[in-house]
């Protein structure tokens, strides 16, 4: 009997791990208290708050006052561009890779809305791979932020952070480079220092944390104005009452995180693509096929013509087995993707995406028996859809 | 044998309720799915977020798409301030009540420095009630946004909303009214629509809900801008993903506050004010005293010279019981109280003032108990004080 769950959406949101929910309910039950108050229990929860930043940091060689903790990864990206940009004095330029999440594209649109930047995207070439010859051409000291995501959330492109960082050294040195690493954070290997990005970005919902809790990672020296002011926490970078909860539930989800993640996740993604790619030959991968240097572990964005996405999506549901179609946080309203557009694929490619995201709860089984499911649905809608 | 532990100092944060804590536990273990996934088991994410909301906004007399769910109080008094600010094409004044809370104090001073409007503080006096008269010496066409919060965090005063909205309605009708609820929601009854304010911020970790969640509730057709852009959730108000964990612990928590919350709180304050005064005649009531018309239940906010505040909150603390300084979201490092400077307390009766507040969660045994340790406490350490 297969699992009557697969869940294979963990690009959208992951499910707890049980250690971050008994660090949750700890900090509920027990130690609630403020960490401003200064009664020893209260001293203890601020100390507990140093530890977990100090998790959070050391999962990408980075130093606990280096961490500011935000309510998620897009909050965390408009405190990188917005934040940075409003301690910028020149009304420069901004550019954005064409496969950013609407988190940081938006933001940048928001930098040239409000505070009179220029906002231009960085083309992608047909796989989804950053145009780095396109960027050169876009690169001059009048460059004030460039926003690369270290994986992108749809295709699972891994982006050129560190030549798009040496690009930016030799033709835009005064220009600060954020990374938006939401969809890589702990996947991937990353070291802040060795990126050359200023800052980073990442979410505790989609390695197995809570919702509500995110972080923004900054290069010791790195200039931020804060987005939220009032009673001055965090180093007066974010006022607000620490999430003690969620940020106890995140470090512990870091500490928590296999460290042999990223071969398990590229296994399983094998795994899917094999099968289906068995099943249905009219299956087309979008962007970096698996096992190629730029593909993440963990995403497989593929096409299959001409079975429309939403169908597949409802028609697996029924069987209990969960995948997406490319982001999440705009899959009810979006047209079409500004990421398969920029690639130039073909509207029908696009419709018919379907995105599946793995995480380390999901076994070689579960995998097996959703692309099973998925090969016979195929097979059923196919007959059904006009061509 | 008294508890061993007293919590008082519940206008910091209170512990949340098992309600609040059996929600969110459903929801990480079970409900975890991103509530934009298009699958049935996210649409129901998303129909119990709408359910949240319906609860929330009712206990203020509100609709469901009246309210925005943010990361807590002090985003939402930025988003309120801020947020509205940016929709208003004359940068004209910005009034805020000497009484108000950082979050808004220094929203207010953000929108002159980054956006050019002028900000200014409305006197109290010196029980910490508004000084209504100056108030309409300062009110004319070109006041924009008028800020009062419902109740003061440090003295417990509650301020004159409804006479603000009359005074704005008669010599500013151009001015939006925000209130900041977070030491009022609840514990004192508030319509949205009764008290002509266009928008009231709340906290969940106030109410026995968790941290890291709060709401911004929006009168009908008053115009925000977003302060978090990206994937355009919550009507393009507020992008990321929505904390549904927290979100659903809130509602819990709103649905499981007692109805009978302001009495049961009026009376443990009162027990405390009278202990106290009997064993401690040197005892100073800062604010409106308990039972006067202006008071809220729950704070009771008093100078115990020479005593010096951080001494008796650790000489309690030793002893199991927690109380406050003031506000605890600035308690580190405060120089002194704004909002006492602004009431014109001398610098003695400051630096010796304790907050006690309350939640349902207090038993009248836990106060008497409480006063008893205080009035121990306050005779051994007024001996070794310099007077």
């Amino acid at each position: 009997m297969r699992n009557p769950e697969i869940y294979l959406d963990n690009s959208a949101t992951t499910r707890p791990c049980e250690a971050a929910v008994e660090a949750m309910l700890r900090c509920m039950r027990e130690d609630y208290f403020n960490p401003s108050a200064l009664y020893a229990r209260a001293v203890d929860v601020e100390r507990a708050l140093k530890t977990a930043r100090e998790t959070v940091a050391g999962a990408v060689g980075a130093r606990e006052q280096d961490v500011v903790f935000t309510s998620g990864g897009t909050e965390s990206d408009n405190l990188a561009i917005l934040g940075h940009l409003l301690t910028r004095r020149e009304k420069g330029t901004v550019l954005y890779s064409a496969a950013e999440h609407p988190g940081v594209r938006n933001a940048c649109r928001e930098a040239a809305a409000l505070y009179g930047f220029t906002a231009r995207e960085i083309p992608l070439n047909a796989r989804g791979a950053l145009d780095l010859a396109a960027l050169e051409g876009m690169l001059d000291g009048n460059v004030q932020l460039l926003c690369v995501m270290q994986v992108c959330n749809e295709t699972g492109a891994l982006l050129p952070v560190k030549e798009v960082a040496a690009l930016r050294d030799r033709l835009s040195p005064n220009a600060a480079l954020h990374v938006d690493g939401v969809q890589g954070f702990l996947r991937v290997p990353f070291s802040l220092r060795d990126s050359g990005a200023q800052s980073y970005a990442v979410s505790a919902h989609k390695v197995h944390g809570p919702k509500g809790v995110g972080a923004l990672i900054v290069q010791s020296g790195h200039r931020l104005h804060p987005l939220t002011v009032g009673g001055g926490q965090q180093q007066n970078l974010r006022s607000g009452t620490e999430n003690t909860v969620g940020i106890l539930g995140f470090a512990a989800a870091v500490r928590h995180y296999p460290a042999d993640a990223a071969e398990r996740l590229a296994a399983l993604k094998q795994t899917a693509k094999d099968a289906l790619a068995a099943g249905i030959p009219e299956m087309r991968v979008l962007g970096p096929a698996p096992g190629e240097a730029d593909a993440a572990p963990h995403i497989l964005y593929a096409a299959f013509p001409p079975v429309r996405a939403e169908t597949m999506v409802h028609a697996l549901a029924a069987s209990g087995i969960m995948v997406g179609t490319g982001s999440a946080c705009s899959s009810h309203k979006r047209g079409r993707s500004e990421v398969l557009t920029a690639m130039g694929v073909p509207a029908a490619l696009t419709d018919s995406s379907i995105r599946l995201s793995f995480s380390v709860d999901n076994t070689a089984e579960d995998v097996r028996a959703a692309a099973e499911e998925m090969i016979r649905q195929y097979r059923l809608l196919a007959r059904f859809t006009r061509r």
